[in-house]
C-alpha cells in the first residue's frame, strides 16, 4: 500500500524539546494569584466506621481557608460506568465509613502547604474498627462482612461469556489441564504524580487544570458531583507525565479542589506525593484465576473454562471494564471452539484497582500463555508450533465480540522464532539459561459505551489558513504516548503540507470539539486519527472547487494534495500552492474562515473494538541458581500493529512495554501488612527496572493494513506490555524447572523451587 | 418595539465579582516556570543618531539571558494601516536613530527584574544629537529636518474631503467666523499598565498573553515582524484593565518578549510602569486647527473650511485613522451644504499619539461646538435653537460617507434643554455661574478596512448542550466595557435561555473564531452582536426541525424560544425544554455536537460606519474668580444610543465619559520640557478627576431602534466622551466671559483672562 511520505516515518515527538529542556509546563507548575494549597486527610484504617469527625480546630487555624468533610458535599456518587448507575459507588470524601487505608476523610485548603498540613493534624476523627478484608477469598467467603451494603457477597459485578458446548468439547479432549494462578498488584508509577488546580472564575462555574487522561470524563463527573450543568465545568490539561490508565477517572482531589475553589473564590491546588501514589493510588488488579483447558492429542484447542476473581479494592473504579476485558482476552489469540468465562469483581479493603496498561489482558494472557507452554511440553509439541496450529487469522470471528479484520499473528510467531534463533537454541539447551515465549492481542479502543456519552467517540476540528498552515483542535489526549505528533502526521498527510505548518490545540473541554473519551484502551490513533481524516476530507471539499474553477477543469479530474500544493493528479504541474488555494477559497466565502469538524464512532464493529493487534515475544534469560537472580539477556519481539504512523513512537512503546513487563514479572509489587497498610511507598522500596536493567532486544515488524484504521494503523500502545511476564516465566522454567504460578518471579521463589531455601 | 426581557435590563457585569474581590487574573499575574523578566532601554533624547551601541557588558552580567538591539531583529516595519504599507513606519527597536524620548533602543531579559534593570545600566549608547521638533508648526516649516526620510515636510498622511461649492456658499453667508484652536495631548491612563508574557512552546511558534484591545491585530503584526506564518502566533488575553484606544497596536514589548522567548526557549514577561505609560505611552492627538464657518443670518449653516494638523509624534500609530475621522466628525451632527477638510498627520519628536476614546472626534467637536456657541451669541440665537435648526435627522446623507439610518439628535437637544432647566437658568444669569452646551455624534464601528483583514469583521461560535446551556466563543474583546456580558445577553435573548446558562470563551486567536478586529471605534456591540445573532439563528435552524417532527407540526407554524423552552408560538404550551430539544437534535445527528458560526461585515453602509449615535450635554459650572478654580456642579446628558442592551453598562459609560471629559477639559495634560521630556510622569503630577471631583448628573435616554444594530443597539461607548470639554468651555464663558481656544481650561488661564494675573 503506497502511503504519503510522512506516514510511517520516525518523527521525534514535537513535545520532546520542551520536555528534555525542562520548559514543558505540567500542572504543578501552574501558579495563580491567591492560590490555596489543598491537602487530604486519609483514613489510617482499612475498614472502620467514622464515629466522630471534628474539624473545628483545623478551621480555626490562621491561614486555613476551608475544611470540608463528607457531610459538606453533595451526596452524588460517581464512577466511570455511567451506563450502569448502580456501579457508581464513590464519594470524594467518606461518609459514615472508610473502606481502605487512604480513603479520603476530609480536605483542607490554606495559604500554603505547611499550614494545610498542620490543619490536617488538627482534625479529630474517632473510628470504630471493622473487620478488614484483604483478599478476594475472604471477601467472598460465607458470612463475610460487607464493604458496601449493596453488594451481596462483596461482588460488585459479574461478567459471563459462554459459547460452544463446553462439556461436550471437554469430553472430546485428549488432554486437559486445570490450574490456579495468582497475579499481584503493581502501580502505574507514572513520572508525574497527580496534580490539579481549580479556579472558579464566575459563580457556579469552575475551570480545572488536571493531570488526566480523560478531560471529558472528568468534566462530566465533576459537573454531576458538584450539581452543575456539564457546560459550567471546564477541564484542561497541560503536559501530562504519563497515565497508563491511572488517571482516567474523576479523583477526590479534583472534586475537592473544585468544590473549595467555588466556596472560597480562590484557586485551589492539590498535588500528590509519590508516597500517596504508591500507598493509595490506583493499581493493576490482583486476581485469583482458575483455568481449565482441553486439547486434542495433536494440539488443537477444544475448550476453556476461565474463572476469575478480580481484587477490586474498595471501589469499582475501572474494575468493571477490567472484568469484561479479562474475559475477552481469555479467548483471544487462539480459536476456542468452546469457551466459558465467569468473572467476578470483588470488593476488598484495599486501595481500588483500576485500568492499567493492558486492562485485564496481562493477567488473562499470563494464564493462557503459561498453560499453553505447559500443554506444549505435555503434548510434546513445540510451543510455537502449538500456537501456530491454534492461531487466529484474518476473518476469524469471536462470537458476540468481533470479526478480526486483520491478523498477522502467525507471521509474528514465525518472525520471532527466526530472529530469536529459537529452534537452534532449544536444540542446544544450556543449564541456567532458557528461552520462553509469550503472545498477545489487544484492542484499538473500545466499542462498548460504558461512559454512556451522547457524543461521537472522537472529534477533530481542522482550520486552514492562507499562509499555508493549518490548525488541528482535538480533545485527544497526549499523556506522553505521542498523539500530538501522530495526529499532525495524519493531517499533514491528508492536506499535503509540512507537519511544522500544523498547530495543535488539544484537550480543553471548552474549546476543543466534543467529545473524545480520552486516552485509554489504545484508542487514540485509530479513533482520533479517523476523526482527523474526516475533518480533513471536508476541508478538501472546500478547496477542490477552487481548482476546478481556476483551472477550468473537466469534472472527471482528481485532485491531489502533496508537497504544499493542490494539483491536478493527471497533470501535477497544474495547481496552486496550498496557501493560495485557501486564500482563494476564503475570498470566495467573503471572509468566512475554512473550518471543518470530523468525527469517529465505530460502526458495525461488534462489542469490543474496531481492530485488534497481535504479537509474540521471546525472552532469553540467565538464572543464577545460587542467588536466584534472573537476568533477562535479550528480548525478541514481533508485532502486528497495522501500519505504524510514527515508527519511532512505536519503538518507544515497545521499549517502555518491555520495561514495564520486566517490572511486572520480576520485581514490582505493592506489599501490604495485615492491616491493609502499604509497606513500600518509595521508589527505594518499590523496585522498578532502571535503564541498567533493560535487556538488549530485537524486533520484527509485521505489517498489516487495517482497513478500519487511519492509513492502516491499529493498536501499538498497550498490547506490548502483555507478553513479557509469561515469556519470562516460561524462560525461567526452561532454565531452572521452576514454573511461576503466582507472580512476581522473585529470587526467593526461584531458590525455594530449587530447594535452596525453605 | 417589543424586546426580549433580557435586552435593555440593567445587568451587573458578569466579570464584576472577580474584579471587586481581587480574584480576576490580569496579565502581570501570570507566572510560568523559568519565566524571565524583560526591560526596555529607552532613548533619553528626542532626536539623535545612534553612533555606537555596545551591549557586551549587559550580556556578560550573570542572570542575563538575552540582550537584543535593532540590529538583531528582522527589519520588518509594522503599523496598523496594513492597507497602506508605506504607512507602516515602526520597528520594535530603533535602528540608526531615535525619534522621541522613550524610543526603544534595546531589550534585555534576565532571571529577575532587578538583574534586567542592572543590565540596562550596562548598555553603552553613544548618540549624536539632532534638532528636536516639538510642534506641528516647526515640523512643517520650510527646511525642517526630517524625522523620517520618506516623509516630505514631516507630513506622513493627508486626508481631504470636499463637497458642495465652498466659495459660493461662503459668498452667500451673512456671518462668517474664522478661528484657530489648539488642543492638548492627554493619556488614556487605563488602570492596568501594559503587560505581556510570551512563551515559545515549540520551535517557530509563540504564544503571547497580552493586555490588548486587538488580539487579532497583534497576532498578524507579530507574525509578520517575527517572520512567521500568522497561525504560528497565538495571542490571548486574560482580564484587561482598560484600553481606551491605547492598546490596539503591536507594541515593542510584545515583539521583544516573543522574539526573546523564541531565542531563549523560556517565557519572557514585560510589564510597564505608570511612569513608562505617562512618559512614553500612546496619547490623544494634540492638534492645531483652523476652522472657518459661514451662516445665513437666520442661523443656517452654509459652509465650513476645516484645516487640521495632527501632532502625530514620532510614528504613525493609529494617526491615519484619527486624521480621517477628524475630518468625518468635522461635518457630522449638522448639515453642511459645503464642506472642505484638509487634514495632515505630522511627525514630531514626541511619543506617538494614537487612538483614544473618540478618535479625532473630541478635537473636531471641541472646535465645531465652540464655534457654534460663538456664532449663536453673534447671531442672537439660542445655542440650542441654533443646533436644532441645523441638526441632522434620520435619512440625512453625508456625501461619500453614510446615510444616517437613525438619528435622535433633535430629541436629545430638547431633552437636555428640559432636564437642565436651560431656558429659566439662562433667563436669570448669576455671576460666576454658567451653563454650556456641547454635542456629539459617533460611529458604531468602522467600515473602512485599514487593517486589510481577509476575514469578516466579527465572528461568533455558538454551541448548545443538552443540559440547557450554551457556549459562546468569540474574539470580541472585553477590556472593561462590558461585551462579555452584553454578548451573553444577546445570545440569551436569541435562544431564550437564562444568561447564567451561557459560558463565554473569548479572545484567543487560536480557539475563538476568526476574526474580530478588536475593541475600538465602539464596534463591538453592533458588530459582534450581529455575529452572535447570525450564529444563534443557525443553531435555531438545527432545533426547529426537532419540534416539527416531535409535535407533527403543519409547516406554517412559527417557533418561539423563551424561558428555557422551544415552543409553538400559536400554542406556547406545545413545546420542549431547550435542553430536551438539543438532546433530541444531538441524538438525531448521531452524536455530532450542535455548533454554528456567525459572522458580520457591514454591507452597503458607505465608508465610515454602519450606524451613528447622537447626543447633547449641558455643563453647569461655578467659577471662583479669585482662584480661577472651576467647579462643575452638574452635568445633564441626553443621548441616543439606539436601544441599550445593558442599561447599567451604558450608565457606566456615561459616568466614565464625564470623568474623562472633565479631565480633558480641566486638568489632564502631558507637559514636556523643550527637550521633549515629559515632566509629569506620576498620578501626583498628572492630574485626573477623582470620585470627589465627579459632579452629580442627570440623563435622559432618547431611544431609537437602529435597524442595523442587534436589537436596535448602536454606539454607547466613546461618543459620550466628546461633548464634555466644549460644554464646560461654553459654561465657563457664560460664567466669566473667558472663552477657551486652547485646551485645557486651567485656573491660570481663567485668571489671566480676567486680568487677575499676567
Amino acid at each position: 500500500m503506497s502511503q504519503p511520505a510522512i506516514i510511517g516515518q520516525s518523527i521525534p515527538r514535537l513535545d520532546a524539546p520542551s520536555k528534555v529542556t525542562g520548559q514543558a509546563i505540567y500542572t504543578d507548575d501552574l501558579k495563580m494569584p491567591g492560590m490555596l494549597y489543598g491537602k487530604l486527610l486519609r483514613s489510617p484504617l482499612a475498614h472502620a466506621k467514622i464515629k466522630r469527625l471534628d474539624v473545628s480546630r483545623a478551621k480555626a487555624l490562621p491561614g486555613v481557608k476551608d475544611v470540608i468533610t463528607g457531610a459538606d458535599i453533595p451526596q452524588v456518587k460517581y464512577g466511570n460506568w455511567r451506563l450502569v448507575p448502580q456501579s457508581q459507588d464513590e464519594l470524594a470524601l467518606a461518609v459514615d465509613k472508610v473502606r481502605f487505608v487512604g480513603d479520603e476523610v476530609a480536605a483542607v485548603c490554606a495559604i500554603d502547604a505547611d499550614t494545610a498540613q498542620r490543619a490536617l493534624e488538627l482534625i479529630e476523627v474517632e473510628y470504630e474498627e471493622l473487620p478488614v478484608i484483604l483478599s478476594v477469598e475472604e471477601a467472598t467467603a460465607e458470612g463475610a462482612p460487607l464493604i458496601h451494603d449493596e453488594s451481596k457477597g462483596n461482588v460488585s459485578l459479574v461478567r459471563k461469556i459462554d459459547y460452544g458446548n463446553l462439556e461436550e468439547m471437554f469430553a472430546k479432549a485428549d488432554y486437559i489441564r486445570e490450574d490456579t494462578f495468582k497475579v499481584h498488584p503493581v502501580q502505574h508509577a507514572y513520572m508525574e504524580p497527580c496534580s490539579c488546580v481549580a479556579h472558579s472564575e464566575e459563580a457556579n462555574r469552575v475551570t480545572l487544570w488536571t493531570s488526566t487522561q480523560t478531560p471529558y470524563i472528568v468534566q462530566c463527573l465533576l459537573a454531576s458531583t458538584l450539581g452543575l450543568p456539564e457546560n459550567n465545568v471546564r477541564v484542561m490539561k497541560v503536559m501530562v507525565g504519563g497515565g497508563f490508565g491511572g488517571k482516567m477517572e474523576l479523583r477526590p482531589w479534583e472534586f475537592c479542589a473544585s468544590f473549595m475553589a467555588m466556596r472560597t473564590g480562590r484557586p485551589v491546588k492539590f498535588t500528590l506525593t509519590r508516597a500517596d501514589e504508591l500507598a493509595f493510588g490506583r493499581r493493576r488488579h490482583a486476581m485469583s484465576i482458575y483455568s481449565k483447558v482441553g486439547f486434542s492429542k495433536d494440539g488443537m484447542l477444544l475448550a476453556k473454562d476461565f474463572q476469575v476473581m478480580l481484587d477490586g479494592g474498595a471501589y469499582n473504579a475501572m474494575g468493571p471494564t477490567a472484568t469484561f476485558l479479562c474475559g475477552t482476552f481469555g479467548n483471544m489469540l487462539y480459536n476456542y471452539p468452546a469457551y466459558r468465562y465467569f468473572g467476578r469483581h470483588v470488593y476488598t479493603n484495599k486501595p481500588p484497582a483500576s485500568a492499567m496498561r493492558g486492562f485485564g489482558a496481562p493477567q488473562a494472557a499470563f494464564v493462557a500463555e503459561t498453560q499453553l507452554n505447559m500443554a506444549a511440553e505435555a503434548l510434546g509439541i513445540d510451543p510455537i508450533d502449538l500456537r501456530i496450529k491454534n492461531a487466529m487469522q484474518t476473518g476469524d470471528v469471536i462470537p458476540d465480540v468481533a470479526t478480526i479484520s486483520t491478523c498477522g499473528f502467525k507471521e509474528c510467531l514465525q518472525e520471532v522464532r527466526r530472529i530469536s534463533g529459537w529452534d537452534e537454541k532449544r536444540k542446544n539447551p544450556v543449564k541456567g539459561k532458557g528461552l520462553g515465549i509469550g503472545c498477545f492481542s489487544f484492542i484499538s479502543g473500545g466499542v462498548f459505551n460504558w461512559f454512556n456519552t451522547k457524543y461521537n467517540f472522537s472529534a477533530a476540528e481542522v482550520s486552514v489558513y492562507e499562509d499555508g498552515t493549518a490548525q488541528l483542535a482535538t480533545m485527544a489526549c497526549d499523556i506522553g504516548q505521542g498523539p500530538d505528533t501522530a495526529m499532525r502526521q495524519i493531517l499533514a498527510a491528508e492536506l499535503g503540507i509540512p507537519i511544522e505548518n500544523i498547530r495543535l490545540i488539544a484537550m480543553d473541554t471548552a474549546t476543543t470539539p466534543k467529545a473524545d473519551l480520552g486516552s485509554w484502551g489504545s484508542r487514540v490513533t485509530l479513533m482520533n486519527g479517523n476523526a482527523v481524516i474526516d475533518a480533513a476530507k471536508k476541508i478538501k471539499e472546500m478547496l477542490i472547487p477552487v481548482l476546478f474553477e481556476e483551472m477550468d477543469l473537466n469534472q472527471i479530474h482528481d485532485i491531489g494534495f502533496a508537497d504544499g500544493r493542490v494539483f491536478v493528479k493527471a497533470n501535477p504541474k497544474k495547481g496552486l500552492t496550498f496557501g493560495e488555494c485557501v486564500y482563494k477559497a476564503l475570498r470566495g466565502r467573503r471572509g468566512e474562515p475554512l473550518t471543518a469538524r470530523g468525527f469517529y464512532t465505530p460502526r458495525n464493529k461488534g462489542l469490543v473494538s474496531p481492530a485488534f493487534s497481535f504479537g509474540a515475544q521471546i525472552a532469553e534469560v540467565d538464572v543464577d541458581t545460587d542467588t536466584g537472580l534472573i537476568k533477562v539477556e535479550r528480548m525478541y519481539t514481533a508485532h502486528d500493529c497495522g501500519m505504524p504512523i510514527n515508527k519511532m513512537a512505536v519503538e518507544g512503546q515497545l521499549e517502555g512495554a518491555i520495561q514495564m513487563g520486566l517490572g511486572y514479572a520480576l520485581m514490582e509489587n505493592l506489599i501490604m501488612d495485615d492491616k491493609g497498610r502499604t509497606l513500600n511507598t518509595t521508589f527505594l522500596d518499590y523496585k522498578m527496572p532502571t535503564a541498567e536493567d533493560m535487556p538488549p532486544g530485537e524486533s520484527a515488524d509485521v505489517f498489516t493494513y487495517e482497513p478500519e484504521g487511519p492509513y492502516g494503523a491499529k493498536e501499538a500502545g498497550e498490547g506490548l506490555a502483555i507478553p513479557t511476564a509469561p515469556a519470562i516465566t516460561h524462560a525461567v522454567y526452561e532454565a531452572t524447572g521452576y514454573r511461576c504460578m503466582e507472580t512476581p518471579i522473585t529470587p526467593e521463589k526461584v531458590l525455594r523451587a530449587l530447594d535452596k531455601i525453605k
